[in-house]
């Protein structure tokens, strides 16, 4: 009689990271929009990535960030045994919402629970960055903590790695926009400066601080007014076509934040209303399109669970 | 039968601001450290400083911290009457923990209690800081806040003015050195670069963010590690002679937390046990005098309470 089970099958939701205040520390969790992944204990050693669907992506375990973030964890835990992966892609690469932290946090995720959870989710997160390294060139945690934590997380060092789980944002509602336009994560990069004014330094400090006492004190003023990015969106929003009009609708159908979700294209924005979200949603997708650009919409809220089983 | 006060004598506590990653926005209150001040309800409109003991300061209400803030309260609020002031200094003018703030606090926190507190603690620190820009030449809340409000306080913002007061820092002790030199603010200021590196804002967002998350969790070791300075010691450590010694000797004595209080040349440390901060103080103590240098050492508990009325 062996209770452990022998495959898994997981939702790993989609994540928007940076979130205007917090540019390389925080991130949250979406509900309803994520990537299926069936993962499966074997005999053979390593990661053997067995099917994708939804995304042309690399087979080949070594080429591919759940197959990376796989054979980390499989090398760091000694692991007897091997994995293989199904990867059952909704969340399209490179709309910014965390695509590849979905495959990478999904497959060490998957593997803890085939051994029944020995490890906690900061080193699930430790793993699933070696994955992420491969899609972004750099080991990043703002995506792939959020779709391991859940809810809504806070990186606060990386060396060593530290990461906090905020208090949820109960009653926001979340719109994502992504507009069909491909930007790099190195352009992305690229396009900020390397040196930015004392003054906006201090003002980024008080907005993180603030957005993260306002989670604690539940404090919708000050939720509100700490959602600004004065470092990184007034160079990265060049790369978003009509960013400054889909900023404006979001305002005129009460959004309480905007901005771009991770290095974009997609843009998120918060509203304390169902409504709000839904009209804004449909008046952005009609603007886009009237000006021949096609574009995904989804309303959601954050959920406050990461990775988890679906079956068994 | 009368029981409006027409005069009150109140402490006025010594604070600390920016605590290595609060740069123009963190500040705390000090217990025991503090002036006196007496605010008297005359009928003659404007202010008269009657007294000023413990330092050399202008008796001209224009040219007195607290007679400006004064001045601003009683104008702002259209009184029909006018106040006298007694100063009571035993916070150094030029120590870097608060002097002027005290008396632009005291001031206005003592009118009010005359009135029977018509005012709350953010438009009472806003009158403050009419006066503490009399003495820095810009007005800035990171001293009058704690000041004013006690505990620990954090600035969200200046347009419009916003103040929250954070979770204590319960078992943490204080020490204070106060070498004999003098630091103009002005100088402090100047000798800021008006750039810094992207990734030390990041690191210095991340820093005030985990620092506001540890008083929530009461989280001592990310309250440590959050307690971290990159933009502002690295220039202004110059000022304080032998910065990088006391540092040393801080760490040395168990101190979590070592920094310059505000813009010096007072420092400040914290520990977790008294007899760490008392040895870290008389050992550092020693060494200036050694060095020739007249220092003050005081070891204190952050207060919970800003001004207060001590009679009647």
């Amino acid at each position: 009689m062996n209770t452990i089970r022998e495959e898994v099958r997981i939702f790993c939701p989609a994540t928007v990271a940076n979130v205007n205040c917090g540019f390389d520390a925080l991130g949250f969790a979406l509900e309803g929009i994520g990537d299926e992944m069936v993962i499966r204990k074997v005999k053979t050693p390593g990661v053997t990535i067995t099917k994708i669907t939804g995304e042309e992506l690399p087979m080949e375990a070594h080429k591919n960030v759940a197959g990376v973030s796989g054979l980390a964890m499989l090398e760091g835990i000694n692991a007897n045994f091997g994995i293989e992966i199904e990867i059952h892609k909704k969340i399209r690469a490179g709309s910014g919402i965390g695509s590849s932290s979905a495959s990478a946090a999904g497959a060490v995720f998957g593997i803890n629970q085939l051994l029944e959870n020995p490890l906690d989710n900061l080193a699930l997160t430790n793993y699933a960055m070696k994955g992420e390294a491969l899609a972004s060139g750099n080991e990043h945690a703002d995506n792939v903590a959020p779709c391991v934590y859940g809810g809504t997380t806070l990186i606060t060092g990386y060396n060593p790695l530290r990461i906090i789980a905020l208090p949820p944002m109960d009653s926001i509602y979340v719109g994502i926009l992504h507009p069909h336009i491909k930007i790099a994560t190195k352009e992305a990069r690229a396009i900020l400066p390397k040196e930015v004014s004392l003054a906006n330094a201090i003002t980024q400090a008080q907005n993180l601080a603030s957005f993260v006492a306002s989670l604690y004190e539940w404090d919708k003023q000050l939720f509100a007014d700490s959602l600004q990015d004065v470092l990184v969106e007034p160079h990265r929003k060049q790369l978003i076509p009509h960013f400054d009009t889909i900023k404006r609708i979001s305002k005129e159908h009460n959004c309480i934040a905007f901005g771009i979700s991770g290095s974009g294209p997609s843009l998120f924005s918060f509203a304390f209303a169902k409504a709000d979200i839904d009209t804004y949603l449909s008046t952005s997708k009609a603007f886009y399109e009237e000006q021949g650009l096609a574009v995904d919409a989804y309303s959601s809220r954050i959920s406050e669970h990461g990775c988890r089983v679906i079956s068994p």
